[in-house]
């Protein structure tokens, strides 16, 4: 066990820093003036110095433009990035399109991966993942209402996608559809690449997260395919193999998050400690006298630690062992992390007074896009499941299903 | 002890309801739309059905147009005109004008209570309150930068407030002032009464709270006061008096907040049920059957009704014994109950999921709005203060300040 | 809608708190270096002041020797009674006697309350109740093991039951054993009047709980059956009729446990203020002057109160609708409760320090007493899903079973 | 960052584990019948056969007998002889006898560890730290009544200490005595070893914890000293330094519990997924399918495993960078883990319900014997205090005391 970090991530780690500070966090104002759509050339032009800089695309394989890294290492520099929920993006390592690169990179065909992988690696396209569905419960991902139907070469679509981060702009989807009702629940669907200019492809609105509609990137949609025909040539991996593909791309991108949240606990309680020690409550006496306020610190602090060492060896262990062996652990950190998260930023608000609660830090934007963070990618009670299912199979209880 | 509930009061609380359900419910939406500013008209509509109906201004004095109910009273009606954040203001009872209301009927000359009286309680007129500053700890309300120097027969104002709310088409201000920096720190404030049209009154900007600017009443506004000139006659109660009127202001103020608060957390529990008994998460299995579902709904039905019954004692006491021999209890439903309704809120929007993020229901609207509600009015963390304050008396120890 | 008390309640809640200073407070040690069997004089000389003061057994029935009651003012007394482990036993009105007097006072034939109830309500004698088994879910009343055969005008009773409070030197029992396993599951069960003589009853062995294994009433025993025969007539209330008559007897007896806790939690809440105020924690500054000490306090003020208004509103609810009206609020006062006493309890012993775990005062043995709360009487678990249940009725929805 | 373990740690903690189950585990039910002291032979034996096997004292330098392992290592083995209170004593490296260690390996004069340290390593003697006094707040360590006055050759020492673990049958003390009242606060005590056997050394009283006196090593003693004398040769490691001593035995001393605490939450969540996994709640029903128990076995999991990685961080950050550079971090677990652990013990003792309170299980020993976790060595709300200090004083600001 040794917990050392080389010489050369400190120095990939100070860098990423530096970036943030100089380049990612002032982007923060642009963007909430003029939105994500409005700022694109800013974030742009700050993509380009990162690329310059060599510190695009961490997940990606080299051969593919990216850094190649590791899950461990990659979770170190992840809670740089996750200080600011625009530094994945600037740095080419944001949801949606990390998992649907890493998806293309292992199932794509050569045909897929020029036409769709090349570009989006590039950060010239964006892509989303329609999975969701307003009428079926995102716990229960065997239940899906969207059809894909094989007609001569084609497969037709229809089915309605809610919560598609990012498919305002996008340049295709990853849809899963139901390609074979009557086969066993986790057989029943695949994965299809649509591009967004598809006759049928519909985007029906911009649905506002916790008040905030945002746009392009920074926004999620509800998306319709009606009669959405594309060639079989663009089915993903196999027939039927939805339900594991969704499984494989699920457990990275939720340890994504995880990587990320850390970041942005760490930067609310640097807020939390800027503001405790600079607030006067009386001439002469820092709000950071108070004891109330000394507790939420360290309990701030010791969160984070405990959360960044567990989702590290989350990471550690996808390395060495494999996303299976990983998986009762990523939905452990999946709501340890978000819990922790949730907690420091509201004593981070707290701290703030009215203060944290107007737009004049970024404490509120953060607190209210990430009360989603115990509802995405399975809301925590569905993992609590997965965690204790597996804890009781060492005791010789095989539990049924969630529901 | 007698929990009964009179006929009468039956009967107001049946018709508060169905005016809820058939008036105030359908506007959420339309304001949701167009702003607060945007629906006046649907709103004044909907109070004048309202005074129609005899339920108009229940806390008021029935020589005021009001319905002179006591604490106990009014706090009933709040819990049903509560359940929409829209509904105080239909009815009559919305902050801050209510309290400002009271200011005037008990301290405000002859020609205060005509000029500025009159229209506010027939809701012709809109008020705001101006005292918590941007420079100053909101929780140390006698350490304050305005000032306000007597000229001749003027007062000269000069400052800077914000969290002034419905500042936004606001027909006056009250606003808490420094009038004699040398004297006791409790007697160094007054109030006076300013015109937002008196040259020198300036709304900066309506601060977005934690991410919406609203407009209107649905606003809370930066506002400086330059040079601001209003005759001496504007001065409310006396000089030196302002922090022992804030105090008798605030008091009320925050049972109204704390009533009202039962009434969002009972709505939010019923669309709680209401999903939890109609989202299905397998074919016929419906969301409440789970477990954790049902552990949330029992925890907020508790939570709820005794919180309730907190808020009733203590109008009660203040109804039978007075403001300040209910001081202590109302510093201690201030944080029970704004931790009941957090903790209400945050259960409904994940049993709704990803739904609940949306504004397809109003709980993420009140959530996020009422995040406010450990801060404004005092933060927990002062009124904890107090309670234990008066706690430790009792065992012989006088504390000092909280700071 | 009234909190006052009437003067009469008044004189009896000072009378009873000056008991509780000068009798039952000073009891304490002595039980805790003697033993409850070996402080019986003592408690005995208690009791007597007490009948002699006429404060005896307010909720039995004056006809019976006690003050007939209502549940809102044995309420009232219970919270005063309740400060000390000690005060139900020395005022007449402790489990699981209390229960045992009301099914008699009910149910019982002419006979079997000459015999049984007679000298149970005068004190003389103590009784039991045999429900809960080793092998079977305490949280599953319908699914018992111990039966009672029918063999000529004897029942015949075969089982083991533990938890069976104060069977260690108990006259009778009160056990619940299943007579027709054949019925519909909720008319399995029969209540039979087992005096402790009987040959085939059995004391196995006093359970330590949570390390202490008491004597007489303040213990917990395991009780066996083995071909223990007593005459039908001794049959409680009508075959069949046992799972009815617990439902009956464990709604008073959960509102009874929940009166007494308010009044340890406010025995708790003294300590802390009192050692709070006291204990320097450097010359001449007390530990009351920390901010985290304040917050116990006044957290724990907020929940008293609030719990003990809502246990009134059961209380008055039983007296006004009946119990079955009162069933859905009894079982969230049940957890409600039960949670604000351990939250208080562990605030105080934090606030003692070490001293808080030693026997130098009450609160180590009052915490790791009641750590039962959230068990006995049904699990807090199960009393939220009756809770949920009820809740979820109004929307339309039918629970099924609970397991 | 590298979590592997060695084949060599690996081959420790099986055996270690296997120990346990063999040796250790049933000596507990020997214990609780017998008391430590009537246990001696059994424990002794159990000692022989761990020092046979080469895992005696494993923190201790190989040349006085133990296996030299830096923290990291230690932390691992902690965990598993941590799994029963009396694991420690077995494997030699119990509290306050590792302490003491420590402190004479590092500080002792040849004198003092020919005499004191030798039987001590051997497990042949035993000792007591002798430092928390009843009249003065364990919280402030500079704060002590305990004088040592020096008189010709001799110290003179008196005063009165308590919570003295194993004070009853060590053969000598540790105390903490100011010889310089008039010194700097930090400077005012020193260190001295008090044999038990001198003149005026008094034990007063085992303090009963949570209703448990003990014995031997597992009880905690007041103690006197009354004109006690004892050489000048007795000094441990210099006049005035005893506060410096005292945080640098603390400091090791506070991992090793939160080491120990880890293997006890692990022992626990075992014993909840057996008794869920077992428990049938109806006919083939086992407890295991109720999803609140889920929930519980899911988040002692995430929080045992957050709270393991952090500890081995800290015993690896003492291992490269030494005690002082941790000492944030020791704080840290100190509380993280203490919560931890209460949190995991208390849901198994729900998950068990009655029994779960009997001694038929090791949880409900425990559970009250760790109440104690969030008291000794420091308060948690210390220790809070310490790791807010470090984090403010990056952002620029120096507290000042704690009081």
């Amino acid at each position: 066990m040794d917990f050392q970090i080389s010489d050369a991530m400190k120095d990939l780690l100070e860098r990423a820093e530096r970036h943030m500070e100089e380049t990612v966090f002032p982007l923060e104002a642009v963007v909430h003036e003029k939105g994500f759509t409005g700022a694109r050339a800013e974030l742009e032009a700050a993509r380009d110095t990162v690329k310059a800089e060599g510190l695009w695309a961490p997940q990606v394989p080299k051969e593919w433009g990216g850094m190649s890294m590791p899950f461990r290492e990659h979770a170190q520099l992840m809670r740089v990035f996750g200080k600011s929920t625009l530094g994945p993006y600037v740095f080419g390592c944001q949801a949606p399109d990390a998992g649907n690169i890493e998806l293309l990179v292992e199932h794509g065909t050569d045909a897929q991966k020029d036409r769709f992988l090349a570009p989006l690696v590039r950060g010239e396209a964006r892509s989303c993942f329609s999975m969701t569905e307003p009428e079926r419960a995102g716990s229960n991902p065997t239940w899906l209402e969207t059809r894909a139907v094989r007609d001569g070469d084609e497969w037709v679509i229809d089915g309605r996608k809610w919560f598609t981060t990012g498919a305002d702009g996008a340049d295709f989807a990853i849809v899963m559809a139901v390609t074979n009702p009557d086969a066993p629940p986790h057989q029943r669907a695949s994965m299809i690449l649509v591009p967004t200019s598809t006759p049928g492809f519909q985007h029906i609105r911009k649905i506002p997260i916790v008040g905030e509609e945002g746009s392009g990137w920074a926004s999620h949609s509800e998306v319709g395919y009606e009669s959405c025909r594309v060639p079989v040539e663009n089915l993903l991996g196999g027939e039927g193999m939805g339900f594991l593909l969704a499984q494989n791309r699920l457990g990275p991108g939720r340890i994504h998050h995880c990587m990320r949240w850390i970041g942005l606990a760490e930067r609310a309680l640097e807020l939390m400690c800027k503001r405790a020690a600079t607030r006067m409550i009386a001439p002469g006496k820092p709000l950071a006298t108070r004891q109330t306020v000394q507790n939420w610190i360290a309990e701030s602090r010791a969160g984070i630690d405990a959360a960044r060492l567990y989702v590290e060896h989350a990471a550690w262990t996808i390395d060495e062992q494999g996303l299976y062996a990983a998986r009762q652990e990523i939905s452990a950190i999946k709501f340890f992390v978000a819990d922790v998260l949730g907690a420091v930023l509201d004593k981070a608000i707290q701290t703030h007074g009215a203060l944290g609660l107007t737009e004049d830090t970024p404490l509120s934007h953060i607190w209210r896009h990430e009360r989603g963070a115990r509802i995405y990618d399975g809301p925590d009670e569905v993992h609590k499941y997965v965690v204790a299912r597996k804890e009781l199979k060492r005791h010789g209880l095989e539990l049924g299903s969630a529901r």
